[in-house]
């Protein structure tokens, strides 16, 4: 098996760019009346011309039948393979605050809530409390130290917020323990108990933390109580740039892509909130980088939301930059999306995802006419790891050297 | 996963022959301006009509976006996982040599030098010095003994041997030392150091070596020093034979796929220099063995050099040659490379490599009409390891029983 180890023994350094550009949940099923699919039916005549240039063909994100999150599909496209780094859930939601996590850090999701007199959960939500108001009584509990554990407490929005317990002694705190969170009204907040003896520290400061909250919000309303679930460690991961000799900007609109490359040592551009946005970033910051990690989540949005025009409509806006992207030459492009959200299922799937790998190395199949699953069977590539990107780009990039003589 | 263990315990015996076919560094890219690549220019018309009744596809050498060097390759044609058994530097460039290396044995790359009178290494190649007086050198240092490790010093080319140290009381001579070659004028032999405890035998029993060279070339000009690198092991490796059932003849022409050949146990045919030299051992030893590894240097040759025209005629050669293979009727037929040149890349490259399986037992695909990367696409076969060509190739050959009841 290639190992991320072993790639990086043949790392080599130069000048050549790599644009990594994922639309998010790219790939779908034939729609139930037209019988094609989004990307048949989307005019998207610059990436048509790329594939028949291109190594073409599909990756499997995590495995053969396996649909994944939007936290393993990317690790995978990373280079990292996702079984090995589990990001837990209270992590993956806090990516998407602007927070510098640290090895050791333990993080969950919370919600305000809103609590009879003598406990019981009236309101899971405090009745979806406006961000701003939320924000304020994150900043009433923020900063806290209890029992030598430092405790931030980060607005995400309306009535969640992230929270993040970092021990200052070298303590380790576990994340194995059972939620606050009792996700019913009508009970109280639940004890937080450790599933293994480690965790019991763990546990203890956590308890005190809601009981703390309790206190501080006691004349707060609607929001006088914090439920918390999905704890989770921040993940010991290898950094991107170290792994694979690259300088490495993210190019993202949503919190989470920004947070999921900062996780991995990117770095991330600032101002990027539509696609023009983000292809100026990309201009502006190619000599600096060598590595670019561009997200599109309208594919994905337009997927989940089982908008098929709206996702054809996002593929095509693409496309139209393409030529932003074209006239920085890097010398490899890759197009390809974290996983398939075909409209038709309202959801990702499991389909495996195209591909299209672009550098003057390319070995390609004239045949394939254009940037669609149909005719992307007839590609080069055929199917390969999602892992396998990172290593076919730097080796397309001549950024790897042989293994063995 | 398929390990060679598990391959082993299927092996049956029979008489059908199985031909492995080699050409070095098949598979390319396209052409920058003709837009096609070697295989595509080529007319190899026999090649065509065999693909056409041949499981066609590819292989990867050692993993997608990998590029092997010609050891790794090689060890995965040979049905061996190329990341299980490294073959260091100083045991692959010594195995060119004609030199039956034995288990224990720590083999290393040598240069004779020039040193000046306080040991300073005036010219790391002792001006290049002629094939046949570096061969008299060589015969002065060979066949020492020191503390009990007998050494064998073995001329290449030019200022170029090799040195082999086999220890004779079943001491263990570890590889992991420094060099002594400090790879700059004007510097002195380094000492050779040992990077584990373990290998501090090894250490002393190699710069003992260094300074009896000294003193035995004290009056030799311009050759008065050696400079040793690349200590490897003689790894420990299944005899082919063994693990295939099969009796295996190496028909090639350059020393190092002999050399290779030799050190998993085949046996390597006299007297092979040109191309028709090798068809004629093929036919006179077809009766004696099971398998022949014949192995074309000039595809990869002419891909290095960056010669898209000339890779195209080396395959055209071969392709006259076909008839030669054909008429032996022998029961398996493979055709592939170790590797892609492509000759507009002029190295070793990543790309999956043509493979073709041609038996009586093919489920081939008609609509496959030439023998090219872009053909090969609609083949049968396939993208498989290269570790799996032996498997394939036993069971077209039905020397592989079924597993389990």
């Amino acid at each position: 098996m290639i190992t991320q180890e072993f790639v990086r023994k043949l790392v080599v350094k130069n000048d050549a760019k790599i644009v990594l550009l994922v639309m998010d949940g790219l790939g779908g099923i034939q729609h139930p009346e037209l019988e094609k699919t989004e990307l048949e039916v989307a005019k998207h005549n610059i990436l048509d011309m790329l594939a028949a240039k291109s190594e073409c063909g599909f990756h499997y994100p995590i495995g053969v039948g396996i649909t994944p999150g939007s936290g393993p599909a990317h690790l995978g496209l990373f280079g990292y393979d996702p079984l090995r780094y589990e990001i837990g859930r209270g992590l993956l939601d806090s990516l998407g605050v602007d927070f510098e996590f640290q090895k050791g850090d333990l993080a969950a999701r919370g919600n305000f809530a809103t609590a009879a007199y003598d406990g019981a959960i009236t309101d899971r939500r405090a009745g979806r409390i406006a961000s701003d108001a939320s924000a304020k009584i994150c900043k009433i509990l923020d900063g806290a130290e209890l029992d030598g554990v430092k405790i931030f407490v980060l607005p995400v929005k309306e009535h969640r917020f992230a929270v993040v317990f970092r021990p200052s002694d070298g303590k380790i705190l576990s994340d194995r323990l059972t939620d606050s969170d009792p996700q019913k009204e009508g009970l109280k907040n639940l004890e937080v108990k450790p599933t293994i003896p480690e965790a019991a520290p763990a546990a203890s400061v956590i308890n005190k933390f809601i009981s703390y909250a309790d206190e501080k919000l006691k004349k707060s309303s609607p929001a006088n109580a914090v439920l918390l679930r999905g704890f989770a460690n921040m993940i010991d991961i290898p950094a991107f740039g170290d792994v694979f000799g690259l300088r490495a900007l993210c190019i993202a609109t949503y919190p989470m892509y920004k947070g999921l490359s900062r996780l991995v040592g990117m770095d991330v551009a600032k101002d990027c909130d539509t696609l023009i946005s983000q292809f100026e970033a990309l201009k502006k910051n190619f000599d600096k980088y060598d590595f670019f990690f561009v997200h599109i989540k309208a594919t994905d949005s337009a997927g989940e939301d089982g908008d098929f025009s709206r996702k054809v409509k996002a593929v095509e806006d693409v496309d139209l930059c393409m030529p932003d992207i074209l006239s920085l030459e890097p010398a490899v492009l890759v197009v390809t999306g974290d996983h398939s959200t075909p409209a038709a299922m309202k959801s990702h799937s499991w389909h495996p995802v195209p591909l299209m790998v672009h550098s003057k190395c390319a070995r390609f199949n004239p045949v394939v006419k254009r940037f669609t699953e149909t005719e992307f069977i007839k590609g080069s590539l055929g199917r390969v790891p999602a892992s396998s990107i990172m290593t076919l780009a730097l080796s397309h990039a001549r950024r790897l050297a042989k293994f063995g003589a």
